[in-house]
């Protein structure tokens, strides 16, 4: 199969200021209510919703790739623009890979919360290394409903999709949440993590469907939060200070899902 | 009580190239036999271990800062480097956040790896941020022991100890090691995660010492060494094809610990 193509050798061109545009800004990604997708894993991942992709951008040393000729062959409606080598390193954002870029629309969130089903809830995590990870971890664990604060880092942002790596197109998500006024109002326990927890997270009963809270890399989770959560510790016989945050959610999760098989 | 210092402001001075080369080069680090820690938390971890620090490097501002002060009141006797804020922003490796980086000795790994004690190993793991995390997670379910393969990140580099957060301190590392004669040696029990693998985690009796395998984030254990171990599955209810390698080895590691408080 033969494909056409646009060569773009330009920085000015307006195609590569739209991409570059995506990779950097929020308040661009927001307007244009778009985002960019790296790589050929994420890409397939994202397609696999069934969902349009509205252009592709790579280098010539991709387009010979053969697992993104076999991605190309299966979406030959959508524009593809070829960079030069060194436009495409000096647009991208993430680390080395394949070559290949996609422009979506951003996914939006569907209209209701279910109260009554498991969540991840995430309170102002900045580092989009953590939440795109604790995302990834909370589809393994079967989690379906992620629910974000307005200070939480961009579900839909280049790095948190890449360290996601699809698990945003498995999950409902919501952003933007007012966590002060959302927590208090769940029937369903809420459990957060705390150094100065008294309860074990092992000696917890988590059966039926509960809410994990999780806060602030630096912080943790906020005062007013802590007040309508039970606060649980995670034993540590190394007795260091404090486990990574997507590393404590991860250890959550499982004992859930362990829960549950038994 | 008032600190002597040296301000410098070009970029070619010797002091600054050491600094630059000892952040940026494996090398260089090799053959000078020290390494950077940068920020306060970092610097206090290795300080309670009481090793000597050889140089100081910061901007005036942190100079103002009083955890700084604190800091440098202790080591009243380390040269003091401070260095204009743009040269301060173009040496350093790592992301934001109160500006001071400090020369210290390369530690030296101890002669004899204990056998049959509890061990985390480490087979090419690349990214600096996973291994760093793994080293922090097994400091904190309390193994003594990590044994890193020649493929694995540097273990004293300024990314692998600021996302190791300190846990470098606490724990023996074993660096440069042939796994491919060491793992087969091994009388205790080796554990590695698979996704072929059919026996689950959870089901294994974990009471006694063992050996935790950990593969390369895109490759896994590799074949060779996957002979000398019990492969095993971490069930995942949301079906996603594999977790972070971090997060893998955490849900194993404290699965581990869980068993042992029982």
């Amino acid at each position: 199969m033969s494909l056409s193509f646009i060569d773009i050798q330009a920085k000015d061109n307006n195609k590569v200021k739209h991409l570059r545009g995506l990779c950097e800004q929020v308040s661009y990604r927001k307007k244009q209510q778009q985002t960019v997708l790296e790589g050929v894993h994420l890409i397939e991942a994202y397609l696999r919703t069934g969902q349009p992709i509205e252009a592709f951008y790579l280098t010539r040393q991709a387009l010979e790739n053969p697992e993104v000729q076999q991605l190309l062959d299966q979406n030959i409606h959508a524009p593809l623009y070829v960079l030069t080598e060194s436009l495409y390193q000096d647009v991208r954002t993430l680390g080395p890979g394949i070559d290949i870029m996609a422009i979506i629309p951003t996914p939006r969130s569907p209209a209701d919360i279910n109260r009554y089903s498991d969540m991840l809830v995430l309170e102002n995590l900045q580092d989009p290394g953590n939440v795109g990870t604790l995302l990834r971890t909370a589809a393994a664990a079967g989690i379906k409903q992620v629910i974000c604060s307005k200070g939480t880092a961009a579900i839909w942002s280049p790095r948190v999709l890449r360290a996601g790596m699809g698990a945003q197109f498995s999950l409902t998500i919501f952003e933007h949440i007012a966590l002060e006024t959302f927590i208090p109002a769940l029937s369903l326990p809420v459990y957060a993590t705390s150094s100065h927890a008294q309860q074990s997270l092992y000696q917890l009963n988590l059966q039926n469907p509960c809410v994990w809270l999780m806060g602030n890399e630096g912080q943790g989770v906020s005062e007013t939060l802590m007040q309508h959560a039970e606060g649980i510790a995670i034993p540590q016989p190394g007795g260091q200070e404090s486990l990574n945050v997507a590393i404590a959610g991860a250890i959550c999760l499982f004992e859930m899902v362990r829960q549950r098989l038994a």
